[in-house]
């Protein structure tokens, strides 16, 4: 087995290679419930007009525009969803209602509260420089881009093609995801771990990771047996995008996810990495596909998917590129012990006005979940660090909207 | 029909009222592969020590701390899950797998990279001052709250409760949300519309903002018909804790939210704000349940649930309250038409040092959708404003990560 001649790298490194790695999947055209937080890979113009016919912006009466009359005759009405032109002649008025088609141009509307009616007749008071029409064509023109191709089907956004018409955009298809905990002394979190043993945590993190950017995954959890995952898998990842496996990526003997990658043709990339948690990474690559065998404690986990997986489903989903680390400001002083690794250090993101803020939290070890507990936010602190102050500089990844 | 007394009121005012009339629904408990995004309803103590038991921290050698010998003897093996007591003496060494539990106490252990090893003979080149042992308690002593209550269930959180055997938190029960969409005027997205006619892009919106949330819901299309929505309402609506009306809000004769809320029992609190878009609103309770007549256009949709209905999600599941407002710093000119209304504006939040850089977007009118392409923040523009320059404070609503 040959090792990888990389050196271990710094997180961008990582980021950088896996980005280099990874390419956008093919697109497909979903509807759009199915759309959300899929990236757009066609441009979707007006393909009409926006409005698509002078509406009115309020309750109220339509007029000539220059009609200096009093009193008008009231001779129709027109509701939403109406469609009745007809020439208004000067003391005439058709009431009309929000959003309904206008008979026809040249026309204003007087709110309804500036009038007086009695039977057909129609006093106007006050008549405002205001047409309170929203003219055809006043938000785009047809054929303009409204949402260019890798925009983020936000709802905000969805809601526009729903205006247009656009019901089936074009997506980057749905990341195939395969998550595998491995690990003898894993049991599950409803069982009560025998001595030497812990409850996988790992699956929740993963699961609810990907859920929370609307992702569908498979799982499953195995033993430590290069014979049984070798045959569990074969099959099982043909046809992945992404392969997570957790645990047994550092450099022991009883540490199989490299060999198990390579049993199951995947390029080895690099195997580790020079950040804290995290070192003994393992990424792959086999045509489109990617692999990464994370580290098995929790910690790391939450690290590696907030920076490498991360990385890895934006370069298959083809969105733009977000910046890796946001520039914040400590809240507090933090004290670190000068390790030498580049270190990812859990926090709370605080933000009201000026730069974030952010609060680093208690953390015993890289092993220790307790700060996984509120933390929003993953510090930067470089290598030899010993001590920051209250107010300095700090980059940190955003764990809750990154 | 009274009319209620409470004069307009703006953003801020509406979200106190709100606020004051929802209180968190009853807490159930959930798996945690249904909790995501939960409001924990209990604080959750650590149930043993974390970790459970002295755990190497990497693969290595288990030696005794003081033990000054230069080749030890290979005793045993223990990899991570396995659970081997025994006594070490002078000279004698354990293999042990990262995570493994260490024989006893009084131990060290040296790194793998360090020893040669021959036969079952092991020469340990340099140790350290660190013992790589994450001790018994570390992280967390038996019985301290790790979790308090009122905490968003994230995905490190939820690993965090994994861990503990916390399988089934205690959380706010799912919100039971309908919402109708109303109006003559109105086609499915997929349909073209007719002359007069426009495609219904609330629905699509307001289903979108509550998947963001990880919230499912009951969606309707009515038309304006009284009869018809008092029959297909009186009994849906009989159990929901939250019901959103889209459309037929404002004060026209054919506007008959708030006729129709009052039919099913709803108490009117307000009718009307003095912000923009959204000012035809209207707010009721119905003992625990709210309900909200959303003005029919879009981008009101866009503000109202952005600021109102997100206020009531967070009163009815029990969490912190969020701060309304963030406050960032236009990135370029804001030019407006001094209207005397509080407006919400349509902007692009950037941030990456510094305060967070808002971006108005182009906007013609308070229909226009085109906004919404890739709005992820909504400016606070005081009445009367004109103009706002470059680098001015401005607030904001994020909805991108509200």
């Amino acid at each position: 087995m040959s090792e990888p001649a990389m050196a271990p790298v710094g997180a961008a490194g990582v980021v950088a290679l896996v980005r280099q790695c990874g390419a956008p999947l093919p697109a497909v055209r979903v509807p759009l419930a199915e759309a959300l937080g899929g990236i757009l890979r066609e441009p979707v113009c007006a393909t009409e007009d926006q409005p698509a016919f002078d509406r009115s912006a309020m309750d109220g009466y339509a007029i000539l525009r220059d009609d200096p009359s009093a009193s008008f005759r009231l001779v129709d009405e027109i509701r939403a969803g109406e469609w009745k032109p007809r020439t208004l002649r000067l003391g005439e008025t058709v009431r009309v209602a929000t959003g309904a088609a206008l008979p026809g141009t040249g026309l204003q509307v007087v709110m309804r509260e500036q009038a007086r009616v009695e039977a057909a007749q129609v006093w106007l008071a006050e008549r405002g420089e205001e047409t309170n029409i929203r003219p055809q064509g006043q938000d785009a023109a047809r054929g303009e881009v409204l949402v260019p191709s890798g925009t983020v089907l936000r709802p905000g956004t969805l809601a526009l093609l729903a205006s247009l018409g656009h019901a089936h955009p074009l997506v980057t298809r749905p990341l195939r995801v395969l998550h595998v905990a491995t690990g003898n002394e894993l049991v599950a979190p409803d069982q009560k771990p025998g001595p030497g043993q812990i409850r996988d945590s790992n699956s929740t993190l993963v699961r609810a990771f990907f859920q929370v950017r609307g992702l569908a995954l498979s799982q499953c959890r195995l033993p430590e047996d290069e014979g049984v995952a070798q045959e569990t898998l074969r099959g099982a990842s043909e046809s992945v995008d992404l392969l997570l496996i957790s645990g047994g990526a550092s450099v022991g003997e009883h540490d199989f996810t490299r060999r198990l990658l390579e049993y199951l043709g995947y390029g080895i990339r690099l195997q580790k990495t020079n950040t804290r948690p995290g070192k003994p990474l393992v990424f792959g690559t086999r045509g489109p596909a990617l692999a990464f065998g994370l580290p098995g404690n929790p910690l790391a986990h939450f690290v590696c998917l907030h920076l490498y997986v991360r990385a890895a489903l934006e370069a298959l989903r083809g969105g733009a590129e977000t910046p890796l680390f946001q520039t914040g400001r400590l809240a507090i002083e933090l004290v670190s012990d000068g390790h030498d690794r580049e270190t990812f250090w859990p926090a709370v993101c605080q933000r009201s006005a000026g730069p974030a803020e952010l609060i680093p939290l208690r953390w015993a070890s890289s092993g220790d979940l307790t700060p996984l507990a509120t933390a929003t936010a993953l510090l930067r602190v470089t290598g030899g660090t010993t001590r920051l102050e209250r107010g300095e500089s700090i980059e940190f990844v955003d764990t809750e909207c990154g």
